[in-house]
C-alpha cells in the first residue's frame, strides 16, 4: 500500500505536495470542530465527512493516526439578572450554556453516528483547556508578542508580522487589509486594527468566565486551537484541517500564535473544504434554505421532495472534490442514489461470480479499473474520479455476469479485498442489503423457499400454491431462474 | 401530580423524609458518574438506570430538574518513556490518556442510548474544571482546614472534625477509624492518618498534570464532585446521589470540602444505591463474573444462556428496589422477561377495550391500582410494588376483556395516560410488539397463520404439515388458544 504516494493541495504553499509525516508511521491531525451552541449544520457535517475519509484512507494506508477535533464549547452568554439576587435560589434560575453545551454536543454525537464517521481520538473541548491556554498567553507575553490592555490581551500582528510572514496561509496583504475589518469589541484597547484577543475581559453579565493573571475573562476565540493541537499533537504537527471558511482569520491567527509562542510551530499541511450551496444559492438561515443532516434523512424540509438515506447523502458528497462548492438538489440526490444502488449492486455481483479458471484479460480489467479508483485517492482524496473508476468496475461485472465469465479465486479476493477496502473503510459506505437486520424474516423466508421447492419436487401444487396465492397479498413474490429460486417483499 | 409528597431515604438523616426542593419548582440533582478508564460495569450502570428513574419521576411531577453527571477522566496513566526524548518526534508515540477517556466516554454514551437513559443536562468532566478545583481548594486554606506539604495539598481532617460532624454520611467514627484506611501515598506528608489529598504533586512520568499555586500537580479524588456540583447546582443543592461504595470515603469528603470551604454547603439528600451480585456472588473480574452491559445484551458471556433486550434487563432490575442488593441470575431474567411482555399486553388490551358504558366498579378498581402504582413512587422510588401494582392493573384488563366489558371514554384515556405515564415516562421503558421493528416479518407471519388457517378449516394436512415441518427447522412455532392462533419464533 505505502508504494503509492499520497499528495495532498496543501493551502500554505498554495501547491498539491507529497505527503511526508514528520515521524512516521504516526500522523497527527487536527480538524476544526464544531461550536456547540446550536444544531451542527449541513456545511460543518462536509468538512468532518470529508476529513472523515482523509482519517480513514490515512489508517488505510497504514499511518498509525491521532485525529484530534475540538468542541468550541466557550460561550458568550449573558445573563442580565443582575448578581444581586441570593444566589442560593437564583443558581437553578440562571442560564446554564453548559446545558445548551450538553444538548448539542450530544445531538453532533448522534448524527455522527448516523452518519457513519469514525470517532476522532480525541475531542478536546476549548473550556477543558483554560489552564492551557493561559500558559500559551503567557508564552506569547514573555517572547513579546502580545500585550495587557485593560484586563485584556492581545496579540501584536504589527510587531509579529515584521518578522514573520503574517498572511502566508490565507494570501492576505496586511497593508491591503481594509482597516473595516477591525473588530470594533475592544478596538480601543488594541494598538493596531488587525491585532486580535487572546484574552477577554469578562463584563459581570458574561456567565462563563475563568480567572487568569489578567483578571476574569474568556480565552480569545482562536486560541483554543493552537492550546490543544500542540497539547496532543506536538509543536510541529502534520495536517491542521477545517472549513475554507475559517482560514482567515481564524487559522492565520493560529498560525502566528504558535509561532509567536515558539518558533517554528506549525502544521505542515493546511486542508480546506468548500462550501455547500443548495439550487445553486447558498445556505442560509434567513433565506429559509438551510437544511440540518437530519432532515436530510428524514425529508421534513420544504425544499425536499423526500429523505435520504444518509449513505446516499455521503455518496452524493463524495462525486464532488473536497475542494469544490458542492450544490444539492433533489435531482442530484435522487441520481446519487441510483448510483449507490449501481455499486452495491456491483459489489453483489462481484461476490457472486463463480470462481473458475476465467479470462486474463477480463481479470486485468477488472483489477486496473479497482487499481485506478485506488490511486485516485492518492490525487488529493479525489473521490469523485475515485467512484467514476468504481463504476467503470462495475460495468466490468455486469459485462461479465452477462457472459457468465468466471474470475480465478485469487483475482476474485484481491478485486474483492481492494472494492470492499474503498468502499467500506476509506469511504466508510456501509452498504446495505434489501433486508439488512432482518435475519429472522431472512430466516423465515429461506425455510418457505424449501417447502415450496419440496412441494414442487412432490408436484404437491395445493402446497406451492397456497404459498403463492396467500404471500402475494402481502407484497412477496418467488421467482426462479437457473441460480435457483429467489424471493422479494415489497 | 403535585398531590403527592416524595419521600426520600436520605443516608444523611438515615431516615425517610419528604422532598422539599430549596427553591421550587427547580431541583438540582447531582449523580458521581462513570470513571471513563474502561468500559462503565453493570453496577455503574444499575446507579444510573436507578437515578434516571429519579430524574424522570421529577420531571414527570412537574419539576424543572437541573441533572448533573459527572464524567471523571483524570486518569494516573504514566509514561516512563522519559523526558529526554525529542519532543517532536515523541508526542504522537507517548500514550495519551485523552485517546482512552474518548474511546469510553462514547461508549458510555452509546451504552446510555441502548438502555433509554436521558441524557443528562450536564456531562461535566474534571479535566474541564482544572481551574474551579484549585479556586476550592484555594478557599479551604484560607479557611485553615488544608495545608500544604510538599508540593501536595492535603484537607485537615482532624481539624475540620473538631468543628464540623466528619461521618455524619457514612457513620464512621474518627476515633474507631482504623488507621489502616491510611492511604500509604503521601502518607509522610499527611499531618493525620485520615487526611485525605486535595492535590497531589505529580511524579515525572505523570501524564496528566497541571500547574497550580502548589506546583504541577493533579487534583485529588473527591475534589471533582464538590467543585461541580457546586458550580452547577449552587453551594447548596437538593440531591447528590451515587453508587453506595461511594459514601465513604467519596462522599463523606465531599461534604467536609464544602463545608470547609463555605461553611453550611453541601447537598440535602444524599441517596445511595445498591451493588449486584450474580447467582449469589459479588460481580468480579477476578472471579470472571463481571458481566458488561452490552454482554447482557447479546448474551456473549459463559454465564448468560443468551441475551436479553435492554429494556427487559431494565424492567428486571427495577423488581427489585433501588437500595436492596440485587441478584442476577438467567432465571430471573427469564421471569422478567415473560413479566414485561405480559405488561405490554396489557397495555395493549387497555388499548383495545371498547369504549362504553362500562361498569363503575371495574373503571374504579382499574383506577386504583393505577393510582397505587404511581403511589409506591412516591415512597422513595418503590418500583417493585410500583411493576406489582401493574400486574394488577393488568389481571383486571384480562378479566375486563375476558367478560367483554367496555370502558367509558373519559376513564379510559385517564387510565391509559397513567399506564403510559409510568411505563414511558417515569420508568422509560419502550414497549415493543413481539418483532418490533420488523413490519416485513410480521406481515409475513400474518399471511401464514391466514394460510394455516384456511388449511386446517379445509381439512388441507398437508399445507398444514409441510409449514409446522419447514418452519419448526427454524424456531418458528404456532400455537392456538380460545383468541386465537399466533406464532413465535427463536
Amino acid at each position: 500500500m505505502k508504494a503509492h504516494t499520497l499528495w495532498l493541495q496543501n493551502t500554505l504553499s498554495g501547491q498539491k505536495e507529497a505527503f511526508e509525516p514528520i515521524n512516521p508511521p504516526f500522523v497527527g491531525l487536527y480538524v476544526c470542530g464544531p461550536t456547540v451552541y446550536n444544531e451542527v449544520h449541513m456545511g460543518n457535517l462536509r468538512t468532518f465527512i470529508s476529513f472523515d475519509v482523509l482519517n480513514r484512507y490515512l489508517r488505510y494506508l497504514g499511518y498509525t493516526v491521532r485525529y484530534v477535533r475540538n468542541i468550541t464549547d466557550v460561550g458568550h452568554l449573558t445573563d442580565d439578572s443582575g448578581e444581586d439576587r441570593v444566589e442560593k435560589r437564583a443558581r437553578l434560575e440562571k442560564i446554564e450554556p453548559m446545558e445548551i453545551v450538553q444538548k448539542y454536543s450530544r445531538g453532533f454525537h448522534r448524527v455522527s453516528d448516523v452518519f457513519g464517521l469514525l470517532d476522532p481520538d480525541i475531542e478536546p473541548t476549548a473550556t477543558g483547556h483554560i489552564v492551557e491556554q493561559i500558559s500559551m498567553i503567557e508564552s506569547v507575553i514573555a517572547k513579546g508578542f502580545a500585550y495587557e490592555a485593560n484586563g485584556s490581551v492581545y496579540f501584536d500582528v504589527e510587531k509579529y508580522a515584521k518578522k514573520h510572514n503574517y498572511g502566508q496561509l490565507s494570501g492576505r496583504v496586511l497593508e491591503e487589509l481594509d482597516q473595516q475589518t477591525r473588530n470594533l469589541d475592544g478596538g480601543e484597547d488594541k494598538r493596531f486594527f488587525a491585532d486580535f484577543a487572546l484574552w477577554k475581559k469578562a463584563s459581570d453579565e458574561t456567565i462563563m468566565k475563568w480567572p487568569s493573571p489578567w483578571g476574569i475573562g474568556v480565552p480569545g476565540w482562536h486560541l483554543e486551537c493552537s492550546a490543544m493541537s500542540t497539547k496532543y499533537l506536538g509543536k510541529t504537527f502534520d495536517i491542521h484541517g477545517g472549513g475554507m471558511d475559517l482560514k482567515f482569520p481564524h487559522h492565520e491567527c493560529e498560525i502566528a500564535q504558535c509561532q509567536a509562542a515558539e518558533e517554528g510551530s506549525s502544521a505542515r499541511y493546511w486542508m480546506h473544504t468548500n462550501m455547500l450551496t443548495i439550487n445553486g444559492t447558498k445556505m442560509s438561515k434567513s433565506l429559509n434554505n438551510s437544511i440540518l443532516p437530519m432532515e436530510f434523512v428524514s425529508g421534513e424540509h420544504d425544499l425536499l421532495e423526500r429523505g435520504y438515506p444518509p449513505m446516499v447523502v455521503k455518496f452524493f458528497m463524495y462525486q464532488t472534490h473536497y475542494s469544490s462548492p458542492l450544490d444539492f438538489s433533489n435531482e442530484a440526490l435522487q441520481a446519487a442514489e441510483k448510483g449507490f444502488i449501481r455499486l452495491q449492486k456491483g459489489m453483489e455481483l462481484l461476490e457472486n461470480i463463480p470462481e473458475g479458471k476465467g479470462s486474463k484479460e477480463d481479470a486485468s480489467v477488472l483489477l486496473d479499473a479497482l487499481n485506478d479508483a485506488l490511486h485516485h485517492l492518492t490525487d488529493d482524496l479525489n473521490t469523485p474520479r475515485c467512484i467514476a473508476s468504481l463504476f467503470e468496475v462495475t460495468n466490468s461485472i455486469q459485462r461479465m455476469q452477462h457472459h457468465s465469465t468466471s474470475l480465478d479465486s485469487d483475482t476474485k479476493s484481491q478485486c474483492l479485498a481492494i472494492f470492499k477496502g474503498i468502499v467500506h473503510q476509506v469511504l466508510g459506505l456501509e452498504l446495505s442489503t434489501n433486508h439488512a437486520h432482518n435475519d429472522s424474516l431472512d430466516k423465515v423466508m429461506d425455510a418457505l423457499l424449501g417447502i415450496r421447492k419440496k412441494a414442487r419436487t412432490e408436484k404437491n401444487w395445493a402446497v406451492a400454491d397456497a404459498l403463492r396465492d396467500g404471500l402475494s397479498s402481502v407484497g412477496v413474490t418467488f421467482s426462479d431462474n437457473k441460480e435457483g429460486s429467489s424471493w422479494e417483499i415489497k
